[in-house]
């Protein structure tokens, strides 16, 4: 009988390629199938990260994103194209995982905090072995470039998605000691007016691709709403405590 | 004239050695004086992740706290002790920098998440050159302990700290989507009520010392409240999304 592969779902961290841990290092190399995410036409942040680390005979299994944006023609709708999407991924990777092989999903930031590789995990963990190895994820990415403490002491922190209605945004900034606000792109304008309208603008700070290469730490009021990536940031400091 | 040192705050992961990055060893191993906070008469949890990374003409600079509750008789508080404390242990980096020496301080986690080496970076990085090198955090080590993924798609994150009141918990909790509760220790008891009377019992996931070698997974109603330590996280994940 063949003994079943194992699934790692491996953080690699924000981007830049040295923020990768010593065991997902020694676990990619490990694998047989390394599997990631990837957008149509594109080689993929997380697999950048770690090419240099792989040898020729590692089986390279793109999952490539069938849609990029949230706005499909009726009837199909994004959450039924993405489901599907994941359905059939975790059908490909559990094939390897039968066959003995294991596989290493890499995954940008760390898998378990806004990660694709969640739904793989929802998916797969329960039929097979499934470790996974936590990563620098991109908020603190942010916040080591942007060279600013995040949370002091007994401080709450709220992480927020930028796609929040106006009110719940401003609602919940409002109520926390120190906030991140990630996923912003389009939603840039109506984020940094929340902060505007709740007088915080003077202490919220912007950072796009945090890590990366093409880095850039740009002043909220500098911002272009329409120029802003996914792979942006606005943080929100904790007061500083003098400790 | 001397080139002065340069400030390194290295984020060492929480706690499996394995989980530092590239970043941090290659800093680390370059570094001349490697600084590290640690309880009395304590190795230190940081020190120990490392130790194997070091050579012997490194030179080694504890940070002994002068206290390690909050408790003090007065006219002494834990505020003004551990704020000449942080104030002390700024100029002895200073000297070294100011020497031309660099100053590695390593920090469990990372070092701008709850971290103390955030007291030396708003002490010094004003008048030296400083540099952060984020870790994974012990949230994403215990959510990868625990094999659980902790926020979905547009999902709302709150941490907060054991220490806030009854009342403020549970006002926060019933708002979160996903929540980790940090900072456990003589809070336990207090922040378990609150989960109850929430009727988050069910949903929330308790593991002490994550990553650690005594790591340990407890069902929440067999936690001892007078032996949960202060390494220990209650996580609340975000439902699933189907994706």
């Amino acid at each position: 009988m063949t003994v079943r592969g194992r699934l790692f779902g491996l953080g690699v961290g924000p981007g830049d390629p040295e923020l990768i841990t010593l065991k997902a290092v020694r676990l990619l190399k490990a694998a047989p199938v390394v599997a990631y995410f990837v957008a149509k036409g594109k080689k993929g942040n997380a697999f950048g990260i770690i090419e240099t680390h792989l040898d020729e005979a590692q089986e390279r299994l793109p999952l490539v994103y069938p849609v990029t944006t949230e706005t499909l023609a009726p009837p199909l709708s994004y959450e039924t194209v993405i489901a599907d999407f994941y359905d059939t991924a975790a059908e490909i990777i559990a094939g390897h995982l039968d066959a003995g092989r294991d596989v290493a999903v890499i995954c940008e930031g760390d898998p378990f905090f806004y990660g694709s590789y969640m739904y793989l995990h929802d998916r797969l963990a329960s039929r097979f072995e499934a470790e996974v190895v936590p990563g620098v994820c991109s908020m603190l990415g942010g916040t080591a470039t942007l060279g600013v403490p995040l949370v002091y002491r007994n401080q709450t922190l709220s992480v927020l998605s930028g796609v929040l209605s106006e009110h719940e945004l401003k609602r919940r900034l409002a109520d926390a000691d120190a906030a991140v606000v990630m996923k912003l792109g389009r939603n840039f304008d109506k984020v940094r007016r929340v902060l505007c309208e709740l007088g915080l603008e003077q202490r919220a700070l912007y950072v796009e691709r945090a890590t990366m290469t093409n880095q850039r730490i740009v002043p909220l009021a500098e911002v272009d709403p329409m120029a802003s990536p996914y792979f942006s940031l606005l943080v929100v400091p904790g007061e500083k405590w003098r400790g």
